[in-house]
Parts: structure tokens; C-alpha cells; sequence
């Protein structure tokens, strides 16, 4: 039977840059009594963002950080820079990148591919912990 | 018991920009039966988009629509130009944002965050009405 | 009564770029047992993408091509090259369109717009078959 479950992850990020949260979502899924559905993830946050990455390459990364850095770069004359210098270029990048994901569930496993991980990419220098919305629907 | 149910907005944005809909997204939920679940908002086009956005500052909104005119500008020699120099580039403006945002609700209401706005990107300097194809999936 | 199906679309790109999958969708929602719902397709991959595009002309897809070649290329100093110079350009345009899209059903049809086509956006040169899951609630 079709049923739904939701949460909250919290997740605070170290540093600026890409975060694994495969294994807190993964380890979130396996508590539900749903083995087939989708699975959404959702950022309540502008300056912090979702993306599905290559997880076994930690240069690509590194090189993906640098890219985001260097088109929304931090020092570009915004008008709005109320809360410092990294905050115009964290509301830039959040809109190159996701708010929300949305990934198939199946046998009780994200549909994910071999070398996709989920990533939660922190914009901001000293950030908060962050809230990602989880929603699972499925049977 | 698990139901759902679907509408079209219908949108016209004044000028270029980002115009917020979380107020008529907010009313459209609030007529539907549904308390919790997950709110899917699709666009329609593609020169028009989709972006959760900082609600709070105005200079915010602006730095992010002058950050994709620059990035994605028109006078840049496109080949596909039957529909004026906005055309082209608002397909890329659609493209690096979103065409479709799923958003889980709780207790009737939106899990956006405090400082999250739905918004639509118009692209286009003189734009029909646009359609948001919405669809609820919730108990 | 509310059921959900899902299905993996296996596609080979024969070059780089867009290739249009909106047949292909359209052919197993058919098969289905759903004719009001949600529709998710979800990119197994890290260096191919989904993007919603213009159908009806093809030079604004030869423009959206050029321009992800151009604001991320090949030749760009990357530390993460292992897999020769399409591999991180590939992550970087995959990481700036979608890796899911979900789509709202009605009356057996996808809500696309009149203009509106869903692409395999290829960032390889030689790649393999790709793998789509599609996943579909409704009733």
C-alpha cells in the first residue's frame, strides 16, 4: 500500500564546498517501511545547495569548487552585500546548482548511479547547520 | 488516505525578472485537501524558468538578474536569432535555472525555508501569460 | 486508485549534445496503467544530463551546445583529467542542467508545454549507453 513519510536532515558542513550526504540519507531511507517510491530532498536555504556528483574522484571536486568560484566569483561589485562578501556569490551558485532533488527508490536503494553521490554544496564561509526537507513516498 | 490533485497557474510577469508566486502557490494550496505531501510547480516554456530565491532583499533579485544577463548576454552571435536578441538567451537562462521545483508540505504549508520565495524568471522582454502546470500528491 | 509504476530507458548518444528522449518518455507512459500523476526521470550519471528544451528549432539547441562548450571547456587547467579532456567539462555541464526532472501527467499525457522537448544532453565524445529511471505515481 502507498504511504508517505517525511523528515529533517540537519547537516552543518566544516568548510565552504561539497559535502557527502549519501550515507545520513541513505541511513534516513532504511528507517522508512518503503522499499519502491521517490525520494526528494529539499534545501530550506538560498545560500547552500544540492547537487548529484562523481563520488570517487575527490579532484573532481575540487575542480567543480573551483569553477563555481571562479564564474560567481566573490569580489564582482554586488549591490547586495549587507552580510558580507561571500554572501551574493552563495545566492549565484544555489541558483546554478538545486534546491531540490528528486531520486528513485527501489528495493529499498536510491536509484543512484555507480558513481553519483548526493552532495550538500555549502556557499557560505561560516555556515549554520543547514535543514534539508526529506519526503518519501511509495510502498 | 493518499490523494491528488493538479491545476494550472496562470502568470503574467510585468517586465523581465524575478516575479514571486509563493503568494498564489500558497492559495492554490490552501484550497486544495492535502495537509502533507509534495508540491510539484513545472513551467510550461523555455524562456521562462523557475528559481527559489532570497524573499528579503530586493538588491538581492537584482544582482541575480544582471548576474545572468552577463552571463548569458545578447549580443553574442547567436545563429537562432527569428525572434529577437531576448530570444536565444532566455533559452540559456531557462536552462542553467529550473524548469520544474518539488517541494514537500507539511501542516498544509510549504517546507520552504524562512528567507525562501518561489519565483518566475521571465526571460522575455514581452511575455505572453505563462502557465504553471501544478501538481499535489498527499494525504 | 493511486499505483505507481517505474522503468529504466537505456539511451545511446551517438555524438555530444542534445538528443531529444521526449518519444521515448511518451512510448512507455503509454504502457502504463496511469493517466493523472507525476513523472520522474532520473539521470544515472555524472557527466550526462536532462535538460528541457526548445523542440521546434534546432539551431537554438546547436546555440545551447556552443554555449555549454564555451563557459565550460575543455581547455581549462583542471586538476581531474584522468579520463581525458571531456571529463570535467562533462561534470561541470551536468552539474549546471539536471541530473532529474519531474513532470506533471494528465489525461495520459506529459504537461510539456507546446515547445517544449526532453533531451539526453550527451557531455561525452565516446560514451556508453545511458541509463534513465523513470519512475511514475498517479492513477
Amino acid at each position: 500500500m502507498l504511504r508517505q513519510a517525511s523528515g529533517i536532515l540537519e547537516v552543518r558542513a566544516p568548510a565552504q564546498g561539497l559535502h557527502s550526504i549519501t550515507d545520513r540519507v541513505t541511513e534516513w531511507l532504511a528507517q522508512q517501511d518503503v522499499s519502491s517510491g521517490l525520494l526528494t530532498l529539499f534545501c530550506r536555504h538560498t545560500s547552500a545547495s544540492l547537487l548529484i556528483q562523481e563520488r570517487a574522484a575527490p579532484a573532481a571536486r575540487r575542480d567543480l569548487e573551483r569553477y563555481f568560484a571562479r564564474i560567481a566569483p566573490e569580489d564582482s561589485g554586488y549591490e547586495h552585500d549587507d552580510e558580507g562578501p561571500d554572501d551574493m556569490p552563495a545566492h549565484l551558485r544555489s541558483a546554478l546548482t538545486h534546491t531540490q532533488l528528486s531520486i528513485p527508490v527501489e528495493n529499498g536503494r536510491m536509484m543512484l548511479g555507480r558513481w553519483q553521490g548526493i552532495y550538500l554544496f555549502e556557499h557560505r564561509r561560516a555556515a549554520p547547520s543547514r535543514e534539508i526537507a526529506l519526503h518519501l513516498i511509495g510502498e
